[in-house]
Formats: C-alpha cells, sequence, structure tokens
C-alpha cells in the first residue's frame, strides 16, 4: 500500500484533496498545481468556492492571476465532502481556535472528520496541518479513521505536519519553508515523507504526531513569551525613562545569544495569541503547569490597556477627555503589510476607544473597509491620510507599522501621535510612546 | 580636553588602566596592548598580579605565552590603586554579584570608585563595564567623581560600556564583538568611543549610560527567560513522553522567528543567574513587577532539584537508595569546553546529593581539582573516566556536556546514565533523560 502511494505521488498521478482554503490551504493548493499535481480544494464556505472557481482571489498576498492560472492547470473546488473518496491525499488546514474558556476548540478538525469520514477508503493518507495539542493526531483522529475500518499504517496513513504560512514575509514561501512531518507509524511517515518532499525542498521528519503537534507550539510559544518578555520591559523602561527600541536595537548588535523582538500594542494573528494555550489544557491533564505561557498571555493581553492608558493621559495633558475626542486608528491588520485582521489589537484598542466615547475612525491601505468579524462590528472605512484629514484628529494611534504610511506627513500635521511600534525615534512636542 | 584626549588615544600616547583582572579584564588588557598602549593592569587580588608579571595566565582558554608576550609589548600588573593618577583612561571590570536576599551588591565597584577616589585627575575617562542596573553611571559613580572635584564632561569623561566577553566562544574575540556606548555627556560619549573605536571593530553609541546599562541588561534577561521557558517545557515535554531535544531541533528548522535555546540542569556563570535580578531590584523602585525574570529564576533554580527527583527515581527503580549510592558527576564548570565554575549548576546537584548521603565524585577534563569556592567546599579531584571506573559507579550524571568525554565510552560501560544534557537521542536501558 505505501509503495503503490508512493508511486502515485511520483508520476504525479496522486489527486490531491486540501480542506480548508484559507491562508494555509490556498497557497498550499496552488503550489500542488504548480508541481503538477490535480488539487481538489474543499471548503464550507460556498464563496471561497465560487471565487477558486471563477479564478478569483480572496487573499491580498496572492494574485487573481495566481488563482485563475491555477483552475487551468489542474485546481478545482467544492463544498461537497462526498468528492473525498476521489483523492489519495487528504490535508486538512482548518482553524483550531479557542473557545470562550480559553480552551482548544477542536469543532472544525472534528467536524471535518466526521464528515469525511464516510468518503474514506484505503490507500489514502490524511495529514493534520492545524496547530494543536501533542495527541491530538492519535487521540482524536486516529480512531475516527479506525472506525471507518481502515487499519492505520496498512490501509491508509495518518500524519501530522504543521503549517507554517509566514503571510507578507517575502523571503519564503510553501516551497522553501522546511515542513516538519510525524507519523503514526514507520509507513504513515515515510507516505507522508512522499506526498511533502514532492511539493517542500526540504521534509523533516519526527518520531511521532506528538513531537510534530509540539514542535509547532513550540515556535509559536517561544514567540509569545518573547514578545510578551520586551513587552513588559517596555513598561518597565517607560517607567524608567529608557527608550526600549533603542535598548533592542543596541542589544541586537551583539552577534550570539540575542534575538530581537519588538514590543507593541498586543499581540495578533490566527497563531501567537492562541496556539500556546493549546499545551496548557493539555498540561493540565499530565499536573503540570505552563507558567511563561499564562505571563506571556496576561503581558501581552493587557498592551491595548497600556496604550489606552497613554491615549487618556496625553489627552488629558491637552485638556481634553477621550469622550468626544476624535480618534484615528493608523493600521488595522495584526501586522505590517498584510490584510490579516484575526486578533488584531488594533480592534480592541477601537473597542476600548468607542467604549469611552471616542469617535474613531481608521486608516488602512490592505484594509479598505472595516470587514464582518465575528466579534467586533464597525460600520467604517479606511479614511484617507493627508495634510488637511491629519489636522482634524484630536489624537492619531499609530497601531500598525505599514510601510506605505508616510510618517513624516503623519507626525507633521496630527495633533499628537500616539507611537505604538517605535517608528518615531526622535522626540516631538506632539509625539507620545506607548 | 576631549581633543587632548582623542589625540593621546591616536597617537597611542594613552595608558590605559584595567581594574579587575579577571574573564573581562585580562582579554581587554591584552587587546589594548596587542593595539599599541600601554596597559597597567590593577587587581586587589596580588596572586593574579604576580602570575602577570611572571607571564603566567590563570584562565584556561588565555594561554601564558599571549600573558607573556603583553608583558613584553606594555602590560604591568599592580595591586597599588596610586598608580590610577598616571593612567589616561581606567575601565573597571569588576565583579557585581547579588547578596544573600537577591540585591544587588555593589561593593565591588563602589570600594574601586573610593579606592581609586584619591588618584583621579583631569584628563581621564572612567568607562564602568560591569553589569548592572539602569542608573548606576549617574546615580553612583557620578557624584563620586564630582566629589574629587571633576567636572563630567569637562574635566573628566564618564561612560558606560558592557563587556560581551564569552569564554570559550571561537568565533568571536574581544576585538570582533560589537561594544556598546554610553556618556553621561556628549563629550564623555565621543571620548568614550575614541577609546574602544582604538581597539574594537564596531563601536555602538547609545543616547545615555542607562541605555547602555539596560542594553546589557536586555541580553542577559534575554537568555534567562528563554532558557528557563525551554526547561519549562522540558518538564512538560517529559511528563508527555515527548523528547523536548527532538522537538526543539524539528522548531529550529524554521528559517525566521524560531531560535532555538537547550534545556540544562540549571543555569550557571556569572551573568544570567544574577543580572537580570538587577532590573528587578531597581524596577521596584518605580512600582513596577519584572515577571519574566522572577519566572525565569524560579524555574532555572528549580532545575538541579528536577534531576535529584529523575536520580531518586531511577536508582529506586533498581532498588537502590541515593544514600550509599556512588555518584559520578560528568562536568562540573556552568557551560561545557570552559573551566568556570561560577554559579555551576553541577555544584548544586553535588550539595544536594552529598546531603542525601551519596558518595559523590565528579569528572572535568577542565577542572582537575575542585577549587575553593566561597558557597561550596569539595575535598575533591577529578576522576578518570574508562572501561573499569565507570562500572563501579551506580550513576553517572551527565551535568556539563564537554566535547572532550567519550560518549559512547560512557553509556557503553555504566550502570546509570541520567542525561542532562540531551547528548543521547536514542534510548537505552541504562539512560534516564533529566
Amino acid at each position: 500500500m505505501l509503495n503503490a502511494f508512493k508511486q502515485k505521488i511520483a508520476d504525479r498521478s496522486a489527486i490531491v484533496g486540501i480542506v480548508g482554503l484559507g491562508y494555509v490551504g490556498l497557497p498550499l493548493s496552488l503550489r500542488f498545481v504548480e508541481a503538477g499535481y490535480r488539487v481538489v480544494g474543499f471548503d464550507i464556505d460556498s464563496e471561497k468556492v465560487r471565487k477558486i472557481s471563477a479564478g478569483e482571489t480572496y487573499i491580498e498576498h496572492i494574485p487573481s492571476a495566481a488563482v485563475k492560472d491555477a483552475t487551468a492547470h489542474g485546481l478545482s473546488a467544492t463544498t461537497q465532502f462526498s468528492e473525498i473518496s476521489m483523492v489519495d491525499a487528504i490535508i486538512l488546514c482548518v482553524p483550531t481556535p479557542l473557545n470562550k474558556y480559553r480552551e482548544p476548540d477542536l469543532s472544525f478538525v472534528l467536524n471535518t472528520v466526521e464528515a469525511i469520514q464516510p468518503y474514506l477508503r484505503k490507500g489514502q493518507l490524511l495529514s493534520l496541518e492545524s496547530t494543536t495539542y501533542p495527541g491530538t493526531t492519535e487521540e482524536e483522529l486516529r480512531p475516527r479513521m479506525e472506525a471507518a475500518g481502515l487499519a492505520i499504517g496498512q490501509d491508509a496513513f495518518l500524519v501530522f505536519s504543521p503549517e507554517r504560512e509566514d503571510p507578507g514575509n517575502p523571503n519564503f514561501s510553501t516551497r522553501t519553508i522546511p515542513k516538519v512531518v510525524g507519523g503514526q507509524t514507520e509507513a504513515c511517515l515515510h507516505a507522508g515523507l512522499a506526498l511533502y518532499g514532492a511539493v517542500i525542498d526540504k521534509v523533516v521528519p519526527v518520531s511521532s504526531t506528538q513531537a510534530a503537534e509540539m514542535t509547532k507550539l513550540l515556535e509559536n510559544i517561544h514567540r509569545a513569551v518573547n514578545i510578551g518578555l520586551v513587552n513588559e520591559l517596555k513598561i518597565v523602561c517607560d517607567k524608567m525613562g529608557i527608550d526600549i527600541h533603542e535598548v533592542i536595537d543596541a542589544a541586537a548588535t551583539k552577534p550570539f545569544g540575542f534575538v530581537a523582538y519588538h514590543p507593541g500594542p498586543g499581540i495578533g494573528g490566527h497563531c501567537i495569541p492562541i496556539d500556546p494555550f493549546y499545551l496548557t489544557w493539555k498540561a493540565r491533564e499530565y499536573g503540570v503547569h505552563t507558567r511563561f505561557i499564562e505571563l506571556a498571555g496576561e503581558v501581552n493581553g493587557s498592551m491595548p490597556d497600556f496604550v489606552m492608558g497613554k491615549i487618556v493621559q496625553a489627552l488629558n495633558e491637552r485638556c481634553k477627555s477621550v469622550r468626544k475626542s476624535r480618534v484615528l486608528i493608523l493600521g488595522i491588520s495584526y501586522k505590517k503589510n498584510i490584510d490579516d485582521m484575526r486578533e488584531s489589537p488594533s480592534v480592541q484598542l477601537m473597542e476600548k476607544l468607542r467604549e469611552a466615547g471616542a469617535i474613531v475612525s481608521y486608516s488602512d491601505p490592505h484594509v479598505p473597509v472595516f470587514p464582518k468579524m465575528r466579534e467586533h462590528r464597525f460600520d467604517l472605512s479606511s479614511q484617507p491620510v493627508d495634510q488637511v484629514s491629519l489636522k482634524n484628529y484630536d489624537c492619531v494611534v499609530l497601531a500598525t507599522d505599514h510601510d506605505r504610511f508616510d510618517y513624516e506627513l503623519v507626525l507633521r500635521n496630527s495633533q499628537l501621535v500616539i507611537d505604538t511600534r517605535g517608528k518615531y525615534r526622535n522626540p516631538a512636542p506632539n509625539l507620545v510612546r506607548a
């Protein structure tokens, strides 16, 4: 069975099914097509399926031309999970959020697996790419595949291979980012290595699906904790009258043993604020605590309040209340130069400002209209930033440091600028660091 | 005054006084001599002064030939602080430990400054290199220089420039590690840049002595926290049956956003376990907490207990008590391939084992005889590691992973190996990870 699978991969006759066509699934689909495979994309969102079928994009950094080209060379999309029976490899790229008690919400993964279960067949490989706690593949996916009558490692293969997409990173693409793979059995591992080895320059085998699951968590925990640390030190430096950004730059001149992470108004994106708590939850089962994760969550989660405090203080010094003040948020995506709004701290800031009675506007060249979000609603569209418009705001908050902003223009024409990113290095009477 | 100072640096007529001839002061002295300066080394330890005068080394990685050569080209050493009056630049490289309440102990710095105070004169530059909290230079050194009748920035110059020595690092030397400099005034900064620019390839000016002080702390806090994080995750992975070392290696294949740090039996050396608490102490003055530092201290400080637990458990499984068991500690310096014993977790392990009644031995090719230490006393010398000797120990604890050990020999011939460094990657019946 393994040899047959490997043969289909080698001769490009394998059909690859990718479930979940978001920031991970869509670029992965394009890469498989580019490498010569027929790809069937699955999504419960019929709008995504319609757009792909029409050769249109819905992700800023992936051009429509790339989608169109892929559809002409083997990419199709469907909402019909029954078509799972025709694919040889199934790759799950669905979200793994937290519920409101900050516990893992595996419903997207498990609903998907249960939806495809009737269509699973011998010879298939199932790969989970969604970030999750160690043990998910073995404890949740394996029994569901076995319930479909498949002997794992013999009839079918099961692997975990964490996605490492970094939207907006100009130096790396799906193909050039090494990919970690762990299998439920030795045969599973080899099937996984064959699949990903066909499209990724370097695949990295690990000894178990648990090790692969933990690898992705470690990467994101590392980031969450390092950002938490500099955020805490930002508060300390602020009190001491030291510029944390200058200090970070100076420390970064040490050629070993130090890596720069940068403070900000909080953390966003679908990974860093969420993934670490998957480990926290699982660790409880073993009676152990993940204290660095908790602390990072606390510190990072409190940063919008720190920024709010700075806004209130700066307005107050100018004899203004937040209520009725016109505040412009510069940049609302969660990091620079992309359009991804998930968990963006800018939105938390906007909520807090609105709650305090401010008249909130935003400007973001990557987000022309404030999108529908599960927990946030703003009827706003991106405002122009120019000499005239800037003067109308009581306060301009630099929240996301997109390259497209004209920072000199902003500082020159604003009554008050709150800089949460250390973009301005020289003091100015209308500039406040936050 | 600044131009005169810069001229003396430029024409190599400046005499450089270096106070504290340890791991930082000695290599720095050699570098100034190499660059053509006359150097007077000061130390209260007459043994160090005697050895330098005799052209002998007392630091493993600095050969006697280098010391001898330096004495032939302008290096002298003395215990007489009155000779401070003849030098143009004074560089303080003295220890900044913690007292037993984990508070900064500046006594070495302040005693030195008070000892040299009568001999300070116009035209001199004073540079502090010892790691310390932000504000030390301004609040402690400046008034003491002013009390000597010197106007800072006019009569004399005062800078902070943190040492970045990394003993045993084969890739970088004193000369090639960029050096951060902050001055009390603009003239002070320029004097400091002139001094260090003459011997260091790249000097990095920052806006204040506080920023320079904070830079060094950030570097070491970053390390302490990152090591704390992987130590905590080691405990979590241990419970889950996942190999943390495999996970770290796999995560390190991510080409951005992740840097590998490695867990161990605790942390040692004169920097990482100590420096961060300098900030903790100073932060209290501003009413802020340094929670990441506290947590890292707690986790890292608990690692010898974690290792002890593993030793007790492994011996118990073999129906042995720690009491009367013969235990060999492999490696007692605080990190590999050097002889530095300061704050070594190996020593803490030895104390704990002795206290529990074990018969403790050690082997360390870098430490032939257990040295005199302020708080630890062992009448031991390094034991041979061979086929016969290894069999005599109930337990061998790999604590410091020197390259010179024959790891295969150790595993093949030991009854029980406790590996605290992840040196052994394959399971073996006599191998326990800790």
